[in-house]
């Protein structure tokens, strides 16, 4: 497990909860975690993890090769995975990774071969409070497909079954590239405009013309989705009411936000404490895939161009 | 003088240092210009007006009716001017309003006739440092036009005069409105990005990202003017190069904008001194305008939710 903030951390400590033989990567909280192991506070159950039964390094110079890498790091962080990952690999291990945005999975492919990429979709709200101190507050899921090519395979449906008989909900998902869009289609606009103006999210679709703005954001993602090969409008999904053509993306998406309440999305989180907010990775990337494909979308550019400011200004 | 802030300040003590008897209503720094007067740092030339050259007052209903009322209050204070203004009004007063943005000639139009109402538009920068003590950095103008109907007229020609004679600039505008509209392709990209993102002018253009998001802004406002029937890019304007047809308004604004270094907008400094931004009057009226146009202009209604949201969070 390469990182053990809050995904990383909790979705690590549910594998070794299980007995799964977890070797974690960690940065700030090594000693704490070597010292005292995970507390962990969840709606899928309390626990706890004593250092004993997980091995952490804060090298990977010392950590074993390894049937699957899972990268939990920042996107912000992807630098560092060329030199981090290749003491880990044997030739058949596989390399899943769990963060935010589009590009993730092709530069992980572009260092380490595509066959060995797994992309896992994270829906979860997962906060960090402190060393090993993990609180995740809804019930989330994580969906799971290959990137090399769509469809099913025996190895995604494998990390799928390793996941949920560890308590970790998971499910398959067959065209990752129209899944990782889809979760696009909502963070472009919350993830960009929560930080931008430092609102949770349902400010943010509190009046009409929030509403508006945030409806016409989606509706640029949604065409650089498609400039990218990715109809979402017509995306059959099991997980989705009304699946099948013509479906309401940026609707349901709204519709979903209303009951999420006051929720600090992590680019707002990370504009509050000053870190590095996943700029290329969020809005970098649609606007790029826009711009070689002649599609101008004014409102992607405008958010790309503001949080790229703010992210070297640290304004707030 | 409706308001002694840095405009209407700088003005009224100009016509007042020339001889002209002028009456400012103040309210914060009404004590300071009684008893100190102004002070002033002019690229046209230092100079001080002591208290008995002119008269201040806290409250319009010790004034006296005027051949003259010019409006430099903040356009988020319009509210007030139907209560502050009828007092000083006989049947020929003329009302010059200085304000900023669009829609502030038809609000006084709608309270006290659109005879009366002439506008000016105010190329300066002007600050106010302190009580009566003001800093006027820059060689501004004002255009100065009609607002029932285009064209010269004796009254505006006479103002021209007016303010020439007291080391004022001033020039005569025909189109009024399409004076206004063009000052606003300006003023929605700069004042509101600046404003958002607490970025001084040459910060917005440094970079290919930000020079597209500016000029895509530009446009959405040449294109909300053509929907309230001003085609800038068809206006003839003796103060711009090249002037004629097809006149390339978003690139000579950006040309201009270059050479002004790094400028604090109004907007940005309100912002940062958590005053209200003129939200309203800079963004809102042309969203307004667009969509009583059935014109939907995505960066502008971003804008326009972005600083209302602000102007009421006082984020930064």
């Amino acid at each position: 497990m390469i990182g053990a903030g809050a995904v990383g951390g909790y979705v690590g400590a549910r594998l070794a909860q299980h007995g799964h033989d977890v070797h974690f990567l960690a940065r700030s909280d090594y000693a704490q975690l070597k010292s005292r192991g995970f507390s962990i506070r969840s709606v899928a159950g309390d626990f706890t993890l004593a250092p004993d039964r997980f091995h952490v390094y804060d090298d990977t110079a010392n950590m074993p090769q390894v049937d699957l890498v899972i990268v939990a790091l920042k996107s912000t962080h992807n630098p560092l995975l060329p030199n981090l990952l290749p003491l880990l690999l044997r030739s058949d291990t596989t390399i899943l990774t769990l963060q935010n945005g589009l590009g993730n999975e092709q530069f992980l492919a572009d260092h380490f071969g595509a066959s060995r990429i797994v992309g896992g979709i994270v829906f979860a709200c997962i906060n960090r409070v402190g060393p090993g101190r993990i609180d995740d507050q809804y019930r989330g899921f994580i969906r799971l497909g290959e990137f090399a090519a769509a469809g099913r395979s025996e190895r995604a449906e494998q990390l799928v079954a390793l996941f949920n008989a560890s308590n970790i909900k998971a499910s398959l998902v067959e065209d990752l590239r129209a899944g990782r869009w889809d979760k696009q289609v909502w963070n472009v606009p919350f993830n960009g405009l929560s930080a931008l103006l430092d609102a949770t999210t349902d400010l943010l679709i509190a009046d009409q013309d929030g509403e508006r703005v945030v409806r016409a954001i989606m509706e640029e993602v949604i065409s650089a989705a498609r400039a990218d090969g990715v109809d979402l409008k017509k995306t059959p999904d099991p997980l989705k009411k009304g699946s099948g053509v013509f479906f309401d993306v940026a609707g349901e998406k709204l519709e979903a936000t209303r009951v999420m309440g006051a929720y600090v999305t992590s680019t707002q989180l990370d504009r509050r404490q000053r870190k590095p907010m996943e700029v290329e990775a969020i809005f970098g990337q649609p606007v790029h895939i826009a711009r070689r494909n002649n599609l101008h979308l004014p409102l992607l550019e405008l958010l790309y161009f503001s949080l790229k400011r703010l992210d070297v200004a640290k304004v707030l």
